[in-house]
């Protein structure tokens, strides 16, 4: 393929400017030509924000109106699956934000679109294209820390998710819309799938918030064995009050690695030794993950041009799902769920 | 009371060595007259280390042979009952080391011993004598981040433990001989009892150890819900052969707070551009430990001088004996495991 | 100006590769369209790692053969006097490398030359686009530590200095050459001028490297008094065995503040309890400085089509150049300099 | 020697306090039997802290009425030399606080009176003695880092000095009374002694809290040539008012190293996207140093045991000594000052 990568952006929402921001600023062989929003004010204030003139309220106006070669999907999980589907069937490459969908068999209509379309699928987990979280996976591979034991990895962040984020009705809870990273990192990490899941949840904030969906939780905690027989831990925190965290930490055979800290730039003051030394945190994802946001894109436009696979994909996305829904299922049984049970 | 506190030492050995150099060093009105170890080799080395001429291979005879008013019990545990009811018994106070015993019937019986007895029981968590620990409940208390939601209390020691330490047939292997320290920490520090535990273990290094022990595990993760819904996870490695590890971490409801922290000494090194910063760590735990050490010794002795109750008391070494019994139950069974199943 | 900014570079080495960089992936208004230098290895190498065919080994031909905005000059001190003289002159936008000049003649026929003939001159103290260096100083001036009474800043950076730049009768050595950015951030960060330098160097590398430049200095420590009395140092080590190292710390009235630290990413490993933690450094500047460089750029760029002034120019290149010239002769003559001497 | 160390407490204010705690709680084999300060209500307030009934208000007073071994020396430096003198001359080995004396010749008295009557002379440079400061010197004399190139040492203390130590008629201002330690740190670990010596000195705060003492500083860079070739640099702030800072970086040819932090206890906070992490910080010197005062008078009491030199001498004080007049003639004179103009 010659040229730039023409990319139609499918939501405008919050992650939806990271994108833009990507493809417009920093990488300079992706082309954004188009935004889709369902809601008129949202796709205006995203679509000026990048100058971009072909708004459109559906993804059908986009396909008639403009030529392109790959779409970025930025909506709810519960549209991910029709949305993904229908740009595969008209042969545009895929980069799908997460959770991949609702259900393995969603996510089994995607992959069998992409495979039988023979368009690229990407899973937007930017973590694996964080400077911090490439250069520890290359050196747990390279054996420094030793064969992986156990693996501790956190994210907790601000804000209350909207409303069908934290209903099981609508969604897979914070579980899967904070915490498929986690999913996707653990396994990736050590470099192994999970066997068995035990969730714990619980409710802290919800009521002071005036949420009373049922089954909401704010504050959860997964217990993860692997197949390898290793041990794995995933925390989960939203609403955050204190700001974004995203942490890792992997115990080996010979040794330990932490991945990501709470600091955040490199300003330290003192002004009150009662108080002692003050350190900016990572207010939001998208700074904490700013280089990771890039690579990714850089990644996905660079699969498109040169016609190879991505290396985060379909089957990645499943797994993070599959996990999710085991977490589900344990915290509502009230016991350990094992992944044959879910991936049936 | 007038005058020093006269402490018998029963056990001679590593741990020993840490109350002896308090005593003799440290906690001028404390003082150590004798050393009971049922190894003469073991005793000796101890008692020449701190000067001490009053050696005893069994405590009946240092009872015959010298005057005191306190016993410091370091022995094994399988041992902790019958010396502790024993001590109580010719009122004798009592500062027992982690695990407090076998199960809960021994610790009921060390418990109504000193209560009959009228003595003083102190648990050996030293932790809750550690200036950084001490001054964290002090700040959650204080409400600095808000109600508790979720404590990690991690545990990882160097050093293949005794043969009695890791089969469960003579004591209740890492979770408790490792792990005492956070199942205290985390009740004391959530400032609320656990409710249900899940615990999975994993077995790593026994085979290229020697190992064949049944039931053996070298790497453990506790789930633990407590009684007002918060969460809580107990994360142990033994033997760990990075060093000595022992951090906790609390998510409040408006902050995170950290406790102790990998690096030790603050000598920080870079002679290598490649490798680049080199920090030394806490490479064993009375290194770390030090201070608390000695704070828990001074408390000790000034409770018995003031006779006053003990911080840390029967109770607390009996709840963390139930969570260790919860979570060997629970991997063995494969399933998560209410307290009051154990605490019957 | 409408349409993107196009731009030449001047000089195809280190310095080049990073703007040539900031130009082709994360400045989309700037247009890389000529590269120039005297040496066509390296103007070749260059050129392809940015696909730029139009390659000129004068600055003279790629007049002739481009149409062009702006240039960037990044060849050796000693040449950039005439250069920039000579691209003011043809009404090209300029933004130089430092140090600005070899003395204060050269530095004033720059900046007379880009007011005469209307062009934008920005020095490219690219830390003064650091979000670390950025924040701080916002931080200072918004008053959080008081009123700055001391700063003291450092570069330490691996690698011998080319022969030119290590010689006193060809550049102003490593004052210059190294700590430019230094001299140039003291003054931002202290809103103060310099009025007194004294400095000491050594020669402790020299020798073993096969340097018998008279007058070579590998270390170099700046003592500075300002005009309002504030105190500054400046450190200097070049070659510089571990590492890339830049770091500020400053104490104002009411607090202290740290720009920077020694580690890099945040990846922690431990694998020896006698060796420690091991953090990676930052290794080299291109790397500390990645988004520091593209802010610079965006700047440089957005300054030439929205006409308005760049925030550091020639001036603040002109009181760099003083205060090597200042420090130069301080250690030449052992003893402190007024900038009154100098700035005559 | 046999039995344990008698010793005397000449001074009772702030760091005699210290030295109290550390032989009454710490250093078993050192006993406080009298305490002497010309303050009544000093020296019944120390006095009744540590349960001290031999309280004088005189030295002779307490020769007359107590035997003892040895003196610690704690009053102002002014009183320094004939105390010392008397001490020696009564043959009681001296613990003497820093700075040793206000000029060279009352060192020399001292250093001369001890020799003369075979008594031991410690210097109270307590950083000798702190485990940090120990475990560098000990791995730069094994060449960790290569030969040293530079050495930065900071102390910045909270706190107007009192009247007599901020006055050069009295006492040599902060240069000696804060930055004793700096002085002799930079020797003991550069492994060199000074040959040139600058210093800059400032009054920022001195109008704001009622000082109008001739040549009153609160701030003050000295810059060092050691007599190898090395460089140093020692800042001193005081009255400091963020907290307590001691820190000290050395780059050797081969690396560098760094002893001390900033931040205190490992208790890390967060409560506050837009504030960040908190650290607490060492608040005061006797925190900082605990274990250093505890080692250093563990030294001295078994240098009298035993009969052995001090590794921390009259020559150690007397060079510090040296470096502060040299330092002051600098700032006095606007000159570098040679150490052979100081050191006839």
């Amino acid at each position: 393929m010659s040229g730039s990568v023409r990319i139609c952006l499918i939501g405008a929402g919050r992650v939806a400017k990271v994108h833009a921001n990507s493809l417009v600023k920093h990488v300079p062989q992706g082309e954004l030509v188009a935004i889709v929003d369902t809601s008129p004010d949202v796709l205006q204030e995203t679509a000026e924000m990048f100058s971009i003139d072909s708004q459109f309220t559906t993804f059908e106006m986009a396909l008639e109106s403009v030529q392109f070669d790959a779409v970025v999907i930025t909506t709810p999980t519960f549209t991910h699956k029709d949305l993904a589907v229908q740009a595969a069937n008209v042969r545009k490459h895929i980069l799908l934000e997460k959770p991949m969908a609702l259900n393995l068999e969603e996510c089994d209509e995607i992959i069998n679109a992409a495979i039988d379309k023979n368009v690229l699928l990407q899973l937007a987990f930017m973590r694996r294209f964080d400077p911090e979280f490439q250069a520890a996976a290359e050196r747990i591979e390279a054996g420094e820390i030793g064969k992986p034991m156990m693996i501790k990895s956190l994210t907790h962040g601000p804000g209350l998710p909207p409303a069908w984020a934290r209903d099981l009705k609508t969604s897979n809870g914070n579980l899967a819309e904070v915490n498929s990273h986690d999913w996707d990192c653990i396994r990736w990490l050590m470099f192994d799938n999970y066997k068995r899941v035990y969730v714990e949840v619980a409710n802290f904030k919800g009521e002071a918030r005036g949420v009373d969906t049922e089954n909401f939780y704010d504050t959860a905690l997964a217990s993860v064995q692997f197949e390898n027989g290793g041990l794995g831990t995933i925390s989960s925190v939203c609403p955050c009050d204190y700001g974004y965290d995203a942490r890792v930490e992997i115990i080996g055979e010979k040794g330990i690695m932490q991945i990501g800290q709470m600091g955040g730039q490199a300003v330290v003051v003192c002004t009150d030794q009662d108080q002692g030394l003050i350190t900016p945190i990572f207010r939001t994802w998208p700074k904490r993950f700013e280089w990771a946001y890039i690579r990714e894109m850089e990644h996905f436009v660079e699969c498109i041009m040169r016609g190879k696979e991505p290396k985060v994909g379909g089957d990645d996305g499943r797994w993070a799902v599959a996990g999710v829904l085991a977490g589900t299922t344990s915290f509502l049984e009230e016991r350990p769920i094992l992944m044959r049970e879910i991936m049936i």
